[in-house]
């Protein structure tokens, strides 16, 4: 079979698992969530081992460090895994909620009810707990999916997603209802992108070109995920110690995540207080700056060392670095910042630090991202953090899902009308 | 300039007046609707004089009575576009409704909170009334909009769109907030489908051959209207006198609409008393009915003349007429009926006549459709019926919108977090 046949046959199997998947109780659901999880727990030896061989070709490979850590399993790993599916039990089953019901002149009886999208396929690099995140917040919304993990974790998935599929089926769920794709031939992820009509939705979770791809190639609906470039605005108003508090944790706490900090905003008004401690406290993190012209001079009247702050380009602003590097720069006020954010900005995370209500107000308001802050750091934007428990991803688009989202972004509704005899006329 | 930099142009200064527009308050919009509708009534006699013109031209150029039909507007349709305006006032405001709030376990004020998509683009036909529906629907949910009419109604659009701008621009919204492409080269609406990051979300109205196209070349999200291959089902427990009624009118009400039925099920058990009225009856309002074997008998049966009923073709059961033909099987029961809709239908409307509330339940639960109907007409899947007021359209998508859609659907939500300092650890 041709490999886009292969995967419109694997899509098929998807699609008729979704019906009966789509109609299950919430106590089926559950006992399928507790079944993967006890399942992962008893096959943690052979998922670690498959991990080891994925491992030892990525070291071969001579991937980075970095990435080396977000694809490696172990007894932990897999345990956080297995309580991130348990987790998922005690949040509220989102199918099946009535979201408005009325009657309507002529008497009928009109209900709008939520109900599973359908087929679910989430595309991922190297993380392998994202099998289980993804799997186990499908099944909590009823949906079947359709797992394509990066070629660097191929084993890991492929074993992953056979113990999780066949404990969901062993509880009782459609077969197919749990699926993966596991060829390493990048053409696979293309097929899956014209199944317009049997995916319901796709969801790229990766780097900035994985997304762009999908979103440029994809005939089913996307869910764009991810793209952070962060900004933490200093207002005049700040308390500066709160200010540098918070911009340390959101540049420093994890460099290689969206929700990291990438550029600093200060008010002209503070900047001669701000940046010369804030530059040094970078700089002591390994950090490297990149100023405009008044960040440069502060760096020097602070005495930082040469090349601790470097001249931004017009192309730091708008920069998602994923590493010890931030832009830094001055405005004169919250219109400007806001003007700033939007201009470069992807729609992630934006924060102000101000004690002004006029000015937090103003830029809470006006400024268009996903999540926004006063006087909080970007870190926390995360479905765990949210209330969420695991997610499938953080939108940074505004249609369907913005966020972070898991099962209830899984959902869909339907009107559903019961009269007795109506004809319009 | 290119026509591409053209449309890019007239984008962004949508997107541009879509941040001011997304900030103003309800009685702001509210003012803006009202001034629309008087400048409409003001200004019918420019708007009939331009359609005057467009009618000609597609008289000229043979367009058949029916589109005519849609094209046409006199005094009483653009009064009914004024008063289509005004009535959204009354509807609620969509935009800036908190839809969780909570304070999270280390104090930050969590809240998500309604705001409006930014700019939405509307690809459209026949039908001049789109636009003042389509701006309307907009301008009540603080988006900027984008009208893309077709052809046909060039002139209509033009003037509409001028008097609509020009009374929105004078109410203190912002200019650029209403904008139309004008041209009538079909480059255009592709270049419009390539502005992904300018313009939010694409929702193309009108016949099957529009919308997939948009949905295979777009890289803006689509909301995809329209396409009704619309089931009625006859269980064996329905009252037929019931059946009849809604058959004929989901059929024959209007034949051109999407939520008109294509296909009629009826259960073996009650084919031999069911079917013969019923195709006397469809015979006589002028329908040709493609019938499987049972029902080519049972026309034989009742005596119907020969040419009455043909024989159903495997093309039939997923054909949407949009005329006076029909489909017409006979299934064993609520199973078999359940499949041949989620097999044939296009996930649009959807209806079950019977008395038997267990295979009322199955039928609704089961069915995949935006609309499910029991002992109700088709016809009813409409905006206006369902009490949204105007529509931007029906969709027959999951993600986002389903069903008839309105304001509310023109919006995302944003996260909005108040903290005191908080850091992640």
């Amino acid at each position: 079979m041709r490999l886009e046949d292969e995967v419109r046959a694997l899509a098929l199997r998807a699609k008729e698992a979704s019906r009966p998947l789509g109609r299950t109780s919430a106590e089926e659901r559950h006992g399928a969530l507790r079944a993967m999880a006890a399942a992962l727990r008893a096959e943690a030896g052979a998922i670690i081992a498959a991990n080891g061989e994925d491992m030892a070709a990525a070291r071969e490979g001579g991937t980075s460090e970095a990435l080396l850590d977000r694809l490696m399993l172990d007894e932990g790993r897999v345990e956080a895994m297995a309580c991130a599916l348990e987790d998922l039990v005690a949040l509220p089953d989102p199918v099946g909620v009535v979201q408005e019901r009325r009657t309507l002149p002529n008497g009928i009886d009109l209900a709008r009810v939520t109900v599973p999208l359908g087929v679910v396929a989430v595309v991922f690099e190297a993380r392998p707990n994202v099998c289980a995140d993804a799997a186990g917040i499908c099944v909590k919304s009823g949906n079947a999916c359709i797992l394509r993990g990066g070629s660097l974790a191929a084993r890991s998935n492929e074993v992953i997603c056979d113990v999780l599929a066949a404990a969901a089926e062993g509880a009782g769920l459609p077969e197919g209802g749990i699926c993966a794709i596991t060829t390493t031939d990048r053409a696979a992820t293309d097929a899956l992108m014209g199944l317009h009509g049997i995916v319901d939705v796709l969801v790229p979770r990766g780097g900035a070109g994985l997304i762009r791809h999908c979103v440029e190639a994809s005939k089913v609906p996307v869910i764009e995920t991810g793209t952070g470039n962060c900004h933490v605005y200093v207002h005049r108003s700040a308390d500066l110690d709160q200010a540098l508090a918070i911009l340390l944790n959101a540049k420093c706490r994890r460099f290689g995540v969206c929700n990291a900090a990438e550029t600093l905003l200060v008010d002209e008004a503070v900047a001669d207080r701000f940046l010369p401690p804030a530059l040094a406290a970078l700089a002591e993190r390994g950090v490297l700056a990149h100023g405009d012209e008044r960040a440069l001079a502060a760096a020097a009247a602070a005495g930082l060392p040469e090349g601790a702050v470097v001249a931004a380009t017009e192309e730091d602003w708008g920069t998602e670095y994923l590493g010890p590097e931030i832009a830094v720069g001055c405005v004169a006020g919250v219109a400007e910042a806001v003007e700033h954010v939007n201009r470069y900005g992807t729609r992630h995370s934006e924060a102000i630090v101000a004690t002004e209500e006029e000015a937090i107000e103003k830029f809470l308001g006006a400024v268009d991202a996903a999540a926004v802050y006063a006087n909080a750091s970007t870190a926390f934007t995360d479905g765990g953090q949210f209330g969420l428990g695991a997610e499938i991803g953080i939108s940074t688009q505004k249609l369907h899902a913005r966020g972070p989202f898991a099962a209830e972004a899984l959902t869909s509704y339907k009107y559903v009308a019961r009269g007795n005899g109506q004809v319009r006329a």
